[in-house]
């Protein structure tokens, strides 16, 4: 038995997510389908996480066994030729046997893009979120540093009806900046809960309008409440940026 | 009456280029129709050039005469929350009577990307030309200017059935430059024959590849002859980036 480590990238905006769904093509089925056509066998995938429909991956992660004996440079040309111009498989290594690509991932990068121009970027219309008023990126740079530190994110996620016994992440980084027209959300943590990144983008989108404080991110921690209706910024934006090992 | 200089902003892939036709949505079609849910007028539309299907433009200009009495801000406005999100109006003025987009317009600068990188990238399969093997950007810079100065560009256009009296035209810049993964060229001239750039991107392309020689290109001009199948190169690395006046 072996166990590769696969890289890919994708367009979300072509896909309902990550994850297999009936009624819906997602990036695991054109995957598996490719991989498929390839090694004539539908292994059980491990993904780093999962992505909801419109959020984007400049890296994702994945790790699945097999017996076959195909090399991981040609796995990685055979799978570019089989999936769709949206998705590209970016590197294929053989990893040992224990190697689990949720399990073992240490930590992960988020962008969040939003052209900030009063007229709309038709280029970005599935790439960014546009907001057409001024933002102070660094006002918003100064407040989203209260995200950063070991946290219980109960009031930062949306129920996903998973069981969940720990809310608490740390985030060890998170950082916006402007570059021309174009205002950038990093966010690096051990773990995210689910709308994690886009409802701190929401949240610092309201102090921007004045409608939270620009310290009022503790308060907003200690509610541990999931009571931030329209505050979730849309998936448009979002990109995971990074998978850490 | 009054003339005005209208400046948008298009996704080229959403468009069978420029020009109205029928049966295939082109960009001077939704923009009519969102000018006559603003001013209940269709009035003839001068256009700085026409662009092919698949060709974007991050600057076109077009003017229109009315008697319509909306001020230049209101027009850009209206126009934008009609138009659709692949389109968008830069900038709207008031110009004078005798202003035409195409005759008096001085030169135009296109900019054509490449993806040079032995893995597609999913986000620009409609934005860049990917380009699997190696270019050495600085050979091309140099043949390609060649190109610079004031030729007959019989060579490097196809033939779109128009009569042509002149076949004339002057490069006033011809860059070849990379920045990581993208190489760009950047072509300015006082007009632009069928096609040109793309027979020139991909004449440059044939020169990477060794099946013309790198100083082929004064050769070439000397033939007078469009015997350059398969050379055009795709439209989807091509942007319109500036109309001078």
């Amino acid at each position: 038995m072996r166990n590769f480590l696969i890289t890919i990238t994708y367009d979300g905006s072509c896909f309902h997510g990550w994850q297999i769904q009936k009624n819906a093509l997602t990036v695991q089925e054109v995957f598996q389908d490719a991989l498929f056509k390839v090694i004539s066998e539908r292994p059980d995938i491990k993904a780093c996480s999962r992505t909801d429909s419109g959020v984007h991956a400049n890296m994702f992660c994945l790790s699945m066994k097999t017996e076959h004996k195909i090399p991981p440079e040609r796995l990685k040309g055979a799978l570019n030729r089989f999936l769709p111009q949206s998705v590209a498989v970016l590197d294929c290594k053989e990893v040992p046997l224990d190697f689990h690509a949720r399990y073992d991932c240490k930590g992960k990068r988020y962008v969040y893009k939003i052209w900030n121009n009063p007229v709309r970027n038709p280029f970005l219309r599935d790439y960014a979120l546009h907001y057409r008023w001024k933002i102070d990126e660094e006002l918003l740079n100064k407040s989203a540093q209260d995200f950063v530190g070991k946290h219980d994110f109960t009031s930062f996620c949306t129920d996903d009806g998973r069981e969940m016994d720990n809310m608490e992440r740390t985030i060890t980084h998170f950082s916006v900046k402007r570059d021309g027209d174009m205002v950038m959300m990093t966010v690096e943590a051990d773990g995210f809960l689910y709308n994690m990144v886009r409802i701190m983008v929401g949240t610092l989108l309201k102090i921007q309008q004045g409608k939270i404080p620009a310290d009022g991110i503790p308060d907003l921690f200690a509610q541990k409440s999931r009571n931030h209706k329209g505050i979730t910024a849309p998936p448009q934006g979002l990109y995971l940026q990074q998978v850490n090992y």
